[in-house]
């Protein structure tokens, strides 16, 4: 049992997860791929996050061989996983939906329906795109903050009590020090590496190219994540864009 | 009592909240400015929205009479205004901000102590330049999201429970019908400006140029604001940078 | 002879020039596509300006059949392919690159051997990319030294005289009446609109995607292109991102 | 002999030229500085670059004391300097250009009336930020190329050839090993430094800012710089964003 095409004889709910869309291609359209034994009435579910196109792309392949293809990409992180309280966002046919909420439950906490196949993509690169430009925009505005004499702790408080809060100035702060239990906190370790944020924002960009929607803050996030990449970053959680920013100018 | 001299001969307890920094400036050193008639031991309270510089540069030329300065901006619009529960964020020495405190209680439901001369401004400036992000932020995201298919009520549902979430996605969004009572479903009126909201950010600017901070999202705000401004925004409500980016191109 | 299939099947030397990376897959891969009927030995030569990725795609797919494949976009509008004197960038196995050189140079005075299939795209949109960003970098230019008191003309004269010096200053400035005979000068007609250098940068973007490539300045001037299609630029000369920016602020 | 009033009571033509606006301000309006004790009729040239508005004030003062004040910022460098041929860019009222031109021939081969005063600095301020648009967008572009297979010479020799060219590609290209006798081909040392760079890109920004320009590459331009000099690259030729881009994203 060790190609897909062999899980597909074997099974008629299969759930994938792969970290790229070329590998997803690979293991439902490749030469040893599920569609090649993928029985009539399967439910197939891809978690990974991928290209909204190529969800739709597998969709039309998958109902030609009289199955069913949904994309279910998760958030939440490692920690969430671990007590199965995931969120999956779900795209896909609604009269299907019930049935892959019942095996998806067993993972996660909230399983959202979104609307037609690869709207359950469009949801989870929206959110990161929303996320990513919020992190950079609250490191910017800490180290601006603190630049001109506030104290950190202080500045979060007083940016979570008015119309600046946002998830990473209140749950997930990216000054070391503000916040316990946070990567800041513990030398930006763990949590959810630059590496993948640029991945995720490389798909909202070709998602906002597509579609010919301007996305000015959006497509300078992915830049700034591409640079950390480049300088060190790579594995560190994106939250650490705040040390890329805050290093002092030699003099 | 026309001029602020003649205000300063009378009273020993004077706030002050103008347009722009050389309104404030005028008012204080001007030819018939405070400064010309301030009595020793008065507690001068600026609630303009200015460059930090210019509050620490009054808090000097006041110093010198033997008086006091403390800059203490303002958050919360008109709504606030009216209900008395603005909020002030307060800089200046750390003895007199009781006597402040006092004072501005009465318009104000919060009144926090930010630090020394300047942090006042330094804490409305950044929130606001966060605010900014935020919000052509989510304006983006929800644009992308629209044209990926996804209904835009259920887009700022999932954002809001999920890491996207931020103040202009779950209290004031900017895409109409998502959100009653807010100026995107009163076709952007009222609100705060997007002209006022250039101002801020071109203040935000002014203070990260000064500091040598790098600001790539915040100056790049500044910039779309800048943009509407000139194209017949200025006066719509700043969550109109959703209107201002979503229409569609023609053919 | 209405389709591909049936040009292939007539000639050996093909040369193709569609709008965008579907119609040139449609026209060699699709079903009454050239390489349904394509002989051996033939060249196959294609200006479109496309993603240098599918070039290469269809590369592969023309040598299987044991002809041959290159890129050959073509710079130099619609003046120059009247006069004969296009600029073509070739990329495919140098050892063909003298038949294309020959068939090329009915129609274009500079054919250039840009390396591997694919190159020759990479070198169209790199020069694009930077075309874009000069001409945005000249408008923002002329328009800031114009509000600080300088004659357009005398900037234009200082910046082709100086560092600041490049194509859309001295060859294209986008500032009506600056210079003669460019779209500036006649309401941004003719030349070569916005919504096709909207394009060109979505292929620069996607490269960069692609190839892990931090392009902070071409991103940004993608966004500004895709604001402008949006805003009533489209058929515009896209040297008119000149008056895009201009428009006073209303008071 | 030794502060600048000390100068301005034995010389009626002075020529400054100091790195800042607060510099000059000192050596103008300082308790020592050359208004306390210049003469009637004399000629004051400040060849600094600093803000128009800071060359307005002081012309203003210089008036009162019947002297007259012109802003004459220069460009060409280190070698242009020992060589002789700067440019000079001089603002200030038309009927005493005469005077100033033949005081700065004897540095400059090129000296240019701008128009009233600070616009020497607005011409200086609007060349240099186009150059640094130029060059990170030459620093991107050729790094993007490279990646797509390009060879960087030929490159830049069809970047040259088109509409692409500019100073930065033609002239100073960022590329090692493209051009020789470059900053680049020297490790980036020698040449103007990134931080100087920053400096020009802040007064554009403040000129821009207060005369309500859109400037989005400009900005982004100046943050890209402000973040070069926050990680090592202060003193190394601006051409060094080249090197500050391109490095590959580790795995």
């Amino acid at each position: 049992m060790g190609s897909p095409a062999d899980v597909a004889e074997k099974a008629d709910r299969i759930i994938t997860m792969l970290p790229s869309s070329p590998n997803v291609l690979e293991a439902y359209t490749g030469s040893n791929g599920i569609l090649k034994k993928v029985k009539k009435g399967s439910l197939l579910i891809d978690s990974s996050t991928i290209d909204p196109a190529v969800s739709r792309e597998l969709a039309n392949a998958v109902e030609k061989l009289d199955a069913v293809f949904m994309d279910a990409p998760v958030s939440g992180g490692v920690g969430a996983a671990r007590a199965g309280n995931l969120t999956f966002m779900v795209g896909g046919m609604e009269e299907e939906f019930t049935a892959a909420q019942e095996l998806l439950s067993c993972m996660g906490t909230n399983v959202i329906y979104c609307g037609e196949v690869g709207t359950g993509q469009a949801a989870k690169i929206c959110n990161n795109m929303l996320l990513a430009i919020g992190m950079i925009g609250t490191a910017e505005t800490m180290n601006l903050g603190i630049r001109l004499g506030l104290d950190p702790k202080l500045l979060a408080k007083i940016l979570n009590m008015s119309s600046g809060r946002c998830w990473s100035s209140d749950t997930y702060n990216p000054v070391p020090g503000v916040m316990e239990g946070v990567p800041s906190s513990n030398n930006y370790q763990g949590g959810f590496g630059s590496t993948l944020m640029a991945k995720d924002l490389g798909l909202a960009q070709n998602s906002a190219t597509n579609t010919k929607t301007p996305i000015l803050l959006g497509s300078l996030a992915h830049q700034v994540y591409r640079m950390m990449c480049a300088r060190g970053y790579a594995q560190k959680d994106f939250s650490s864009v705040f040390q890329f920013l805050r290093e002092e100018e030699d003099l």
